[in-house]
């Protein structure tokens, strides 16, 4: 199989990587996550059927898969090119653009279902680093530097999510988000299908009580982080977001944009410090020296 | 934290648990899968912002953490109302459509967004059981009753799948699908940070090689099965689809529906079969009997 890209080599990333209270700093791998807006041409026409999150690569087997699945396109023959968008003008990243054109032999493509049963989502289109800037607006005002977590703290709410749950055991089926503050107290846990239906669930739950911003909190999700959970973190002002699995390209790209601290991989007393390491209150001389390299550690894409 | 509503009791599947050569009937539990409409309602006004796939329970918190997170409403004042839909002549399940209603006081909310930002999905709207009716159309014609396939073919699909994979070591960031015959050889595979763009891109190249209908084929993901997975598959006409861990009940629900084999927590050799078990070769003479039984097991919802 191709091998996706990433970011490594001079892309390569840093990271601390936790266990109790020692750390280290060390390269690492990052998934790939990148819009990819979705196309269909017919002769002069061009529009615009889907925007989705993606790792780069085999995007035109994406787009022709998307489109038959959806019923767009029901034989190869239909699909006359597939290719990135050759724009000049286009002010988007091309590379993230993929267009489908359609030989005009065969019935109009039903495009009704596309619109009759999109999924909402904060996918930034293709607009890459502006689409970022952009979340800014969103922004309930600049993170305050605080809170300072231990790792003690961090390393135990896998437990008390888990204790949250119960339910999770039994069909191994759902994610889960929960909100603890500074010391690690679980104030709320939100269930779901969907890693941001449960995160929507526990913010909303947050916003109709009047905690937002959440500046003292800290959101621990049970899957991988992606754009989309860190994107809703950053709105409700959530300074530190932890999950049981890896992070995407994009998912560190906002924390690091935002000043949020994004810790992954936290299983037992192990984990990942991604981006805004300095919240961690890690007790090392040497680790102290270099406290807030750790956001310059990225590279800019 | 309050569960979300499981099929239990009366409303509980029963899977087949097979290890080695060895399968028991036994009962099981599913996250519940089903979609959410969200509405806003301003005044006379009620618009349709978003469709997800979700978990039933705390509908309202998940429609007003969503509209927050994408800009919507900003302050839970704004909130005068959550509820789920009321109108009587409502053909879909009400129980499945949530409304918010913003008061007049606040600037009017900017929609653009969620516009230009939408995530196209195959979710069925509000339809339940319509929705899946309607995916009917798009079959590729019924499934075969084959092929059979022996349970230490299943066994072996994870680490062949692993083994094609390589990247995912690196970064646990990936989910991956693949494409196989039905003596387990690999003929494709695929990742990406999204579950469903890794099964496009597999079908997407299946498609374009006219290889569709797989009626001879298994798909395999890495990590759970949803509607969306199941959907696709139909589509491209696969009979047997397998996953590292648990369905939802609304992938087995369209399984059902379509006399598919859904494979779930398969693992070493040990998997659970939740439907269309008569495609797997096992041999207890007492499990012989009762094959074909698999199906009618499942609860009409």
């Amino acid at each position: 199989m191709r091998p996706p890209v990433f970011r490594e080599g001079k892309n390569g990333v840093r990271i601390w990587r936790v266990e109790s209270d020692h750390a280290e700093e060390r390269p690492d791998q990052l998934a790939v996550e990148e819009p990819l807006e979705i196309r269909l041409v017919q002769g002069e026409r061009r529009q615009t059927v889907a925007v989705t999150m993606r790792t780069p690569g085999a995007d035109g087997e994406l787009a022709v898969g998307f489109l038959f699945a959806e019923g767009v396109i029901d034989r190869p023959e239909r699909v006359l090119r597939v290719a990135p968008c050759v724009d000049p003008d286009e002010s988007a990243n091309c590379s993230n653009i993929i267009e489908v054109e359609l030989s005009a032999d065969g019935p109009e493509p039903d495009l009704a279902p596309l619109e009759r049963h999109f999924f909402a989502t904060s996918a930034c289109g293709v607009c890459g680093k502006a689409g970022i800037e952009k979340l800014q607006l969103r922004a309930t005002g600049p993170l305050p530097p605080g809170p300072e977590i231990s790792p003690e703290v961090i390393a135990a709410l896998p437990a008390r999510l888990r204790e949250a749950q119960g339910i999770f055991d039994a069909t191994g089926g759902l994610h889960a988000s929960a909100l603890f503050d500074a010391q690690g107290n679980l104030l709320a846990a939100r269930e779901d299908v969907g890693r941001h239906n449960a995160l929507d669930k526990l913010l909303g739950r947050a916003f109709l009580d009047g905690r937002v911003p959440l500046h003292d909190h800290l959101v621990m999700v049970s899957g991988r982080s992606s754009y989309e959970i860190l994107q809703k973190c950053m709105v409700a002002g959530v300074p530190v977001v932890c999950a049981v699995s890896a992070p995407s390209s994009l998912a560190v790209e906002v924390a690091e944009r935002f000043g949020m601290t994004l810790i992954g991989f936290l299983r037992g007393d192990r984990f990942n410090v991604y981006t805004g390491v300095e919240r961690i209150a890690l007790a090392e001389p040497a680790l102290k020296e270099k406290r807030g390299r750790n956001r310059s550690l990225l590279p800019t894409v």
